[in-house]
């Protein structure tokens, strides 16, 4: 090892859930040094927050615009980027943040509209900068072990994938400030439940299947009188491997925490995985009894081993999901400046672009009653 | 107790699978006597069955219709007679039983044609016999809790039911005999899994709830090659109280086995049950911790309790649940036997019509692309 | 198939729990015909439950003796006479009834003393009758599963058992029929849980190892102020192959059903079972991924199939282990009549003598401070 | 937040499975900053790990003698030292740590005998540094909320507790780093599974219930031929409120990962937790349906919402637990520096010293057949 990176965060002072996750995530493996942030949109708390949280003084910013305008004319610059605000400011601050040439690692879902989707996409591959976008999920070794064994052939050809993605907290009216503006259009962007976890699924099941969706027939409902977005998703889908779909989400289901789980069921086998007992795979074969695989148990390959830090029975969890995200982009920077190829193993902006229209053709299924098909 | 209902199978030989579950269903209580049957569509096989289970020489037929006629005429004749057939006998015997003064127990789904049902329906109105169609999970005693608790508010105003039925058995080309003729539309009707698991899925969610599906949109599926008869659904509904619901149903999930599974979300709270956990009822209100009621455990009401044999943690399951529409049809052949009224606790015929529309209305929308409404 | 047994039992009347599960196991397979009884020590008890079951008039007995002098008088005596009372009136039933000729099915724990229970084990040998005990939980498929994995050496060696059996319904202060007599000594004997559910679990540690216990070192507990019986047990075990085993047991863990569960750790693998998920059985190995053993799944042997009514996923459990022994013990008495050989696959007399000596052990250890031997 | 405590590390070079974890937990809330390390016993080894660890050149020492010397001779020393040895080097490195004014975070079990607890105990007293013990699993939110729960009486007064830790790893001849020093006597210790994992059990029984041991008795096993040292536990347990137990644990049960599992049973109700599923606390009350507290989730007190990061779903696991202690232990550092009072919430030496008294005890039972009172 050598120095840690420089990191700068937007967003994410200290009383935004999102924020202590990425900063917990950075902190795991000893790889990031944050340096730098502009906390908050309120100057005042930006303060507060570089405060609490030990940054230099001269480098806590009252805007994002002001951050990356001076830390750019620095010698000692950060050299990545966490976007950590809500979703409206992500479009913004990436575009600037890429076109600065800094590395960024971005929430999800990455923009508003495919537009500003396919703008970003352009300026990241102009800048040359990296880009990744905490599909997190996608880090947990269990995933990673699915996704391997889905490739090499494991359960046969894949049939069918369900996704779900059952959550509880937003049944009903609208109460707190993470609450407030996941359901404002404005700050949202066109979707609730959608975009905020129905993103998350969509991401797993094309990184476990290796299958992107090419069309959809979505319906979208609020629950919640008033509400302005949808908070309940009822997705089927086709793939790009000829295997079908159904994705289903919802923040109405009272009682259910965090409740992302993926099925996956092939002509030879059948794989399971539920985000609330990550550390378990359960694995079926055509006349076999049940395989219980377990994360640092016996019968892992490789990406899921890369990805464990504990042996078996130490429970791993969230947040060493999230930072296999962290570490795995570090890996890709520093291989930059090193001059090394180096193959991402993180979501990448393309995983960002495809997020966003699902969005839009989910949105326009579910208004026109047809299915829809993705570009590309 | 006074003496046990003389009764009788069509269908159901030693080596079917079914005849023996309504064998065993019946016997639990004692409330039946096997005493006369038509148990194969082979006269020497329905003769052997008949040695085998113990009948008396004369009361072995080697048809159903030979069974109706002849024990009619006798002065001790059999007064329930259950059919457990591959499906399209079910609408000839059904009818033929019906028509001649007896009690039918029908396996489901009812019939094949909606038109079919309506006549059947017609025959019971006007015959005065009773009928039950073995939509045996609804016996189940938490499913009679989750229920009672539902209609009394315990979760509010119900926004959402989903209501999923995975197996796997009929994952590769079909093999067995029980595989066969449910893969024949001949014998098995129009509908595959839709048919043979979703009809139970759809009779759950409306017991559950109080409420009946007024329209769908289907998408179904035959995964296996050259199957002619879907074996995966995905249906999206209406229900008559404003609710909506996902219904899922597959036969080529590997691994699942008979994983039967309903969630209801309510404005309040949520209740959930898995078919193969059977003594556990999930309880969640907003804002506060999980309740787990298990069968035969504090916090149940009448109808559970009712439903009820043994204490709590002695394991009740399918048998259990089963026998209790036997033993709630029995009671309503003594209640009329004795001319008492009676409110039914088992699925009637009008839960029977009811499946076979929504099988119905499914292929029609699978086919249409659209959504259709159903009956009434 | 012939006929039916005759089948007699003496107690059991409609307000038994116990003696309804006989009645629901003796039912489901039709093999035995309940065609008399002394249900109560209460004759006009025993008379009301006669009637309510459907008994003739004539074989409604006031007493126990009287119904074994008439039967035996009758030219179609009852065969089997099941004892379900509470322990006290085991042995002078049961010897009366050996002694005169009837085959017995008698409940846990056999008698109050290895005294009592070496006379009726010779009576037994005398007599020629056949003898069950009702350890029912040995009639599981996966208990049977396990027992013919460990003798066939799937996990090696067997090093340690650990049988656990949680239950919490005697938390507090007596209350109810059940209750009282359990922890009356002179109804229940000289132990309470240890006699009540630790001899279950002692069965099945021999069952499912193949090895008895043979010395042991126990600590009893009364936690319930004023109890005059035990209500923990926790007993340290050594086995005749060389194992060494923890039994723990309990009435007064609040919130704890029927909690039995059995593990078993080999030199190459292990196994575990709990009773109140009885369709599973995990099977562990060296270096392997665990697997998940289902009744009715793939991957099991002749015994569990042997025991299994229903396909997988479509639960068994409590009646239809219990429905094995007796379905076990009838196909015992159906070939002495026939005058074949035939090797009981239920718990016999012998086990029973085993419960007696192993409770009379764990008294003696508990009061003397030491390990203490058992006979043989 | 001012500064990060300067921190060093003896042991735990980068092959070392519980070096890992401690940087990962300190890394956790940016409280600590890794400056300085006697990494392993091999000087060379301690300067690769140094450097990979991005240390300081001038301070990755060859000895840990080396380390507190040069240290103690600079105007910016460590703080706080962790010793992540193997045991035998706790006592020495311990002692001189604390003598030279360091505070210590130390693992368990803390050191070989009750003689050198005590010595360390005085010195740390004499030296007014603080120690902490990384008896981890008490810094999960749920154990803390069952403490909590416990000691404000919600399950009444304390009958029993059942304390189980089941591993695998160790089930044959040793085999590799991990095991070897585990094995070895010299090493590790007078004990094998009681010392590594057996003290785990009694810290968080004696934290969960606020009772101490007073009495117990032992049975130890090395079911591993040729094991020097128990690697099987059975222990029965006076505690000092008038509580019973027992505590389990074994490194020989195949299948097992890491499976500590806590149950307390009171005159009201009980608790049971399980280290796998760690966001899950089973509370179950007299006549009152189960209730499932998850961490995050509705009905907890301040103990749990103190050590909780994640909302709830969003599972925390074995890290953030550990990364608890280091905080913990951080805010008590800064209270000194500040001069302000703090009741610790962490594991003290007080703690320390008990497992090794509970050793020596189990031990001296084991060996003698008798009960043993621990000390005071």
């Amino acid at each position: 090892m050598t120095r840690k990176l420089r990191w700068g965060l937007v967003g994410g002072g200290v009383d935004a859930f999102i924020g202590a996750v990425h900063r917990h995530a950075a902190a795991l493996d000893g790889q990031y040094d944050l340096v730098a942030g502009a906390l908050s949109s309120t100057p005042e708390r930006s303060q507060i927050s570089g405060q609490v949280l030990g940054l230099p003084e001269d480098r806590v910013y009252n805007s994002w615009e002001q951050m990356l305008e001076r830390e750019r004319m620095r010698p000692d610059p950060v050299e990545v980027v966490s976007i950590v605000t809500p979703n409206h400011m992500h479009f913004p601050v990436a575009l600037a943040a890429v076109q600065a040439g800094f590395h960024v690692i971005c929430d999800k879902p990455l923009v508003h509209t495919s537009e500003q989707a396919r703008a970003l996409e352009a300026a990241v591959r102009e800048s040359g900068t990296l880009f990744a976008v905490t599909y997190n999920y996608s880090g947990y070794p269990l995933i990673r072990q699915a996704r391997e064994m889905v490739l090499a052939g494991a359960i046969g050809e894949v049939r069918k994938v369900q996704v779900e993605y059952h959550q509880g907290w937003l049944a009903r009216e609208d109460q707190g400030k993470q609450a407030a503006w996941r359901t404002d259009p404005a700050l949202s962007g066109p979707a609730g439940a959608l975009g905020d976890i129905g993103t998350h699924a969509e991401q797993l099941l094309s990184y476990v299947t290796g299958q992107d969706i090419t069309s959809l027939s979505a319906e979208l409902t609020s629950f919640v009188p008033g509400r302005a977005v949808d908070d309940d998703a009822n997705v089927r889908l086709r793939l790009s491997g000829g295997a079908r779909g159904l994705l289903t989400c919802s923040q109405v289901e009272i009682g259910r925490e965090n409740d992302l789980r993926l099925s996956v069921f092939g002509t030879l086998g059948s794989l399971g995985w539920c985000q609330e007992d990550p550390n378990v795979l359960i694995f079926d074969r055509l006349d076999q009894p049940r395989q219980i695989l377990t994360r640092g148990g016996p019968g892992l390959g490789q990406s899921a081993q890369a990805a464990t830090r504990l042996p078996a029975g130490h429970p791993e969890a969230f947040v060493e999901a999230f930072g296999n995200i962290y570490r795995d982009f570090a890996a890709h920077v520093r291989a930059q400046i090193a001059g090394k190829a180096h193959s991402p193993a993180y979501p990448t902006i393309a995983d960002g672009v495809r997020g966003v229209e699902f969005v839009e053709a989910a949105i326009e299924s579910a208004s026109s009653g047809s299915w829809v098909n993705l570009p590309r």
